[in-house]
């Protein structure tokens, strides 16, 4: 089933305890695009200013997986670049320095020939934005969600707004508190159910993810490794393998889900042991399912 | 198979969002033994002063499977006593009162009859304490201890000898960074792992636990609620729970070891459900399986 995600692209630099990388390809639709890709094919919505090197994007291009034309390269404007730094554990992060650039700028259209997808992730941006997406889309059964403390807090209206017309939502643990008040995961991640039509996803970095649907909540450790060298897209690539896993199957119970997430686990599992997309571009779907495998036997009893 | 626990009795008073316990029943060693009950027969070895209320310990000695013959009423002491408050979120809580007390004089003796246990359990005290307490076993093929950041950070040197004598360690997530002064949980637990004879269990609270056993790391979510009234006392509940389990199949390879852990996690999450051990005198054995089979569910894929 055709899956779309729109969200940004970054020029990153990050620095954690591991190293430094320095003008990486990053960005939630980078990220959640390429994990999407080890499942089916996937369309990119997203904007780059001028300024954006010519070969920047290339692993993107380069995969036959991802389609491409929905990237608008904005003459005059400047690319997305953030900066940031994790602390000693990887946990937490602060920023250096964030230029939004073309983020700060009017929203991406979405090309008439992408306008059908049947799969819609909406990556972090202002509410209204992600709305206004959503209403360029004619038919879309499943449209999914991420969201940041900054819309919560800010813009709260036009983010129930936009609850109430998704199927799904994606969000950290620490926002899914914050969006609802709820002081326990499991009572803020119900209520989260209640409000989008069918279900949500708590994740929880290193602890990893609690999934609400049907009225239950299912429980999965994340992927133990030591191996940490950047987090930085984690979540995105978490997003990308569960949308990718569901579009591919075209099946939404809980057992797709439940299958959908672990799939989101494993692959961002993966994607931390490197910087940027590195360690993605080392994956095979043949790797994904090979740690999958290890997984099922790490997680049960 | 006969399972020993040396530990704390207390007289506990608990500040919790969901109210208020006073002068109730605690204690590691209260905690961990009528867990492990459920199981099969467990051995008690603490020391409380003359003060202590004659229906006190009514619970444990109500109930056939625990053995209060290693019980010592100390003439002329007083019985330990703990009084704290648990932050809005559960996961933090500061001490308002503490008074040793008998647990600040020396240690208890092991009845003779006591001295051939095979699975022991030496709940957190002074690591020299309970090296002591080990000293008087005769013959135990299965000895794990828990500890805590007082004796990591000030006892070093007794706890890491301690350490070598053991074969499973339980400890918290925190507790295993500080003891290894590894950031990631995972290369701690492993570290643990190669100090200890067979195995660490590393605990994190609601975001479940890590066993790491034969060289490889099992990850397992907590049972996920928002029904938490008081989390006092899980930590022994899923240590007894464990120990209990592996002391009625004494089996120890790996599969045991997830199962017990598995049995750990879903008695440790009934137990607070209320004040004191008031839902786990609710439980059955029953109950428990109940919940063993709804948790196989949740956390599968």
């Amino acid at each position: 089933m055709s899956l779309l995600v729109t969200g940004s692209i970054g020029i990153d630099t990050v620095e954690t305890p591991a190293g430094k990388a320095v003008d990486a390809l990053g960005g939630s639709s980078v990220y959640f695009a390429y994990a999407a890709s080890f499942f089916g094919p996937v369309r990119l919505v997203g904007v780059v200013g001028d300024d954006c090197p010519r070969d920047f994007l290339k692993p993107l291009h380069d995969n036959p997986r991802i389609d491409m034309s929905g990237l608008e390269v904005r003459r005059g404007s400047r690319t997305f670049r953030w900066h940031g730094r994790y602390r000693p554990d990887m946990n937490e992060r602060d920023t250096v320095a964030v230029d939004l650039n073309v983020l700060g700028e009017r929203g991406p259209t979405i090309p008439e020939k992408f306008r059908d997808s049947r799969y819609v992730f909406l990556a972090n941006t202002h509410p209204a934005l992600q709305m206004e997406l959503l209403s360029q889309l004619t038919h879309s059964p499943l449209v999914v969600a991420d969201t940041m403390d900054l819309w919560i807090n800010g813009e709260r209206a036009a983010l129930m707004e936009l609850l109430r017309r998704l199927d799904g939502l994606v969000l950290n643990d620490s926002e899914a508190k914050l969006l609802t008040g709820e002081s326990n995961v499991v009572a803020a991640g119900l209520e989260i159910m209640r409000t989008v039509r069918r279900f949500a996803v708590v994740k929880k970095g290193e602890h990893g993810s609690l999934l609400f649907a049907d009225g239950k909540v299912y429980a999965l450790p994340s992927y133990p490794t030591f191996k940490v060298v950047d987090p930085t897209g984690a979540g995105d690539c978490f997003a990308g393998a569960m949308m990718g896993c569901l579009a591919a199957r075209g099946h939404l119970d809980v057992f797709a889900l439940r299958r959908a997430v672990a799939y989101g686990t494993v692959t961002a599992s993966m994607e931390l042991e490197d910087f940027s997309l590195n360690a993605l571009l080392e994956t095979t779907r043949e790797g994904i399912e090979a740690r999958m495998r290890e997984f099922q036997d790490l997680v049960g009893f």
